[in-house]
């Protein structure tokens, strides 16, 4: 078991050694770390390997200037000059932030960036100023649009966190998928098989193998299949890649460049690197602050005392599980799984970075 | 078959002879006859039925004040005065269009408003501003939240409409559902079937029965089971409930007063009428509007070009099915079915308004 301090300290010296302003290594490791304590494990440490082969790959600017180049009073779009994705993305926040400060909102669109982890950490950004966070990133393409086998969206996530007065905030933070990919890799690991619903062979037949990516198969959009509505996934996922490519001048849809080493760049590029998008709303925008968080504590209390079904959990409120999970975990320690260790210890090695082995 | 401009005249004069000011009457006939063109009839001539019992009730306001109760530059919160939807919505748009003429983006919150009709209307007002349009709305509840069997959330649609350079428009308009309740009255009536993840019946077992929400049985939400992610389903009509009614200090959720005359109001109130939110963000706000929308073209060229599923229908565009019903019912004109062109017959004749049967 690893305390947060321990893991947090660790990663922003591993990324000091690979070149990062001390700064920027603090952020990325708070953000893996937060990964970690929320459950979303595939999203945290093990995620260090990656960046730093490209890192050494030199696919990532480790002294990036993160920067506006073009903005109005509520919206700025941001130049990630190749950072790692967790500074340009916090960055962009925090100029969402700001924005929202001075005349509501702030709407910020970042391109040139890279995988920025868990979308949920810069919506929560917001939370402590009284505001509506909002994030969202495109993703590599597994996913194909309802009726196709051509792969063109990633699993592009949207958080949303809203501030609440006595109740725990609400923080919704979801693939526009059925599945990740992760999820899919640890199933056919084991050996297991899907429900149909969740992916396709690659001529666009429902399939229950986790592995039919490898074979040209796809991830289906939320829905599952067109007569379970997956357009209405699709559009989803498209929306997504369109605020964060399309508003901001990043690479859309099949384009976005791999985000670890083994694959080669691609040749087509169609923008910057990869792209987000950011909000922030000020609740006082709308209303005194105080009706507007007693109202969310009332919208949660309702929700959370829905009539359940016998033999199935309790109706939850979006966030409620990555909260519960944080806060044991935070009392607990973090418990990394071996091959995450292994590969922590080899590169703590070669950056000459102290690293405790459990 | 009716012309467009036929049944919008017509339209429009019934209202006004319900009491609303020619303008408002205009705005109401428009948005009805648009949803017969684009193919969405269950929000079409229909619905005259329903606001006429509504106003004949007394619980709508003919003469409404719609005005804005709070604001900063980049927002607003509108109250509707308990108006028509479409009288209200049409004026928070403009509202959300001017506020993002001025910096950047507009976000508009609306409470005390009723039924708005097609979401999509909305959202495609900012087009021609070279703007992108967002609206959506809360609505009566029939949808569970995962785990659940109590009715907390309603179809709760999101309209997204994106400027382009010459390909049309992208306009992404879905229920967070993944069927309506339209077509499930359509296949009770013809005593079809419906596949497992659509609905569940009052104990939240999975149901086949499209009848099953008068035997106290709930709508799914978008992924249709718990095991296929319906709870993102489930995240994104609360974000939907949310923005549409917490923001504004409109009913949530389950109070969500009933848009037809036939069912009481509820004994208890959260808030004003039912809840609206709106966007518009101009695309110069974030790149030069050429680029923009020359990237658009580039980003549905290479979605429209996705290889397609051996007979299967092509990948189609958000946008691409109502846009191309449009263009066929203006040339071809509306057709009515029986039912509706008699209720329309008996509303016109009481209100002395001249209808032409076919």
């Amino acid at each position: 078991m690893y305390t947060h301090q321990y893991l947090e300290a660790f990663t922003a010296r591993l990324f000091e050694q690979m070149g990062c302003p001390p700064s920027d290594a603090k952020v990325v490791a708070e953000l893996l770390v937060k990964a970690e304590l929320r459950g979303l494990s595939s999203h945290g440490m093990m995620r260090v390997k990656d960046y730093y082969l490209l890192v050494e790959a030199g696919r990532i600017n480790v002294t990036p200037k993160v920067r506006i180049i073009h903005e109005t009073p509520s919206t700025a779009t941001v130049d990630g000059d190749g950072a790692l994705g967790p500074v340009a993305a916090k960055r962009s926040m925090e100029i969402a932030i700001e924005k929202a400060r001075n005349v509501g909102t702030g709407w910020v669109a970042t391109k040139g960036s890279n995988h920025f982890g868990i979308a949920g950490y810069y919506s929560m950004m917001a939370l402590e100023h009284d505001m509506v966070g909002i994030s969202m990133t495109n993703a590599n393409p597994l996913v194909a649009p309802t009726y196709s086998t051509s792969k063109l969206l990633g699993t592009n996530p949207i958080a949303v966190a809203i501030p609440t007065l006595n109740q725990p905030a609400f923080v919704a933070d979801f693939a526009t998928t059925p599945i990740a990919r992760g999820k899919l890799a640890i199933m056919g690991k084991k050996g297991e098989k899907l429900d149909f619903g969740f992916v396709q062979d690659k001529h666009g037949n429902p399939s229950i193998e986790p592995d039919i990516l490898l074979e040209g198969g796809a991830i289906l959009p939320l829905g599952g299949s067109a007569d379970h509505a997956s357009h209405k996934g699709y559009c989803m996922g498209s929306l997504v890649d369109i605020f964060s490519a399309v508003f901001s001048g990043a690479n859309f849809g099949p384009f976005v460049p791999p985000q670890v080493a083994y694959l080669p760049l691609l040749e087509q590029s169609v923008g910057d690197g990869l792209g987000h998008f950011f909000g922030a709303m000020r609740i006082d925008a709308f209303r005194p602050a105080e009706d507007f968080k007693g109202k969310m504590d009332q919208w949660i209390e309702t929700f959370r005392n829905a009539k359940g079904i016998e033999g199935q959990p309790p109706v939850m409120i979006p966030g409620d599980p990555e909260r519960l999970f944080e806060e044991r975990i935070t009392k607990e320690g973090i418990k990394l799984i071996a091959p995450v260790i292994k590969d922590l210890a080899e590169i703590a090695e070669k950056l000459n970075v102290p690293f405790r082995m459990e």
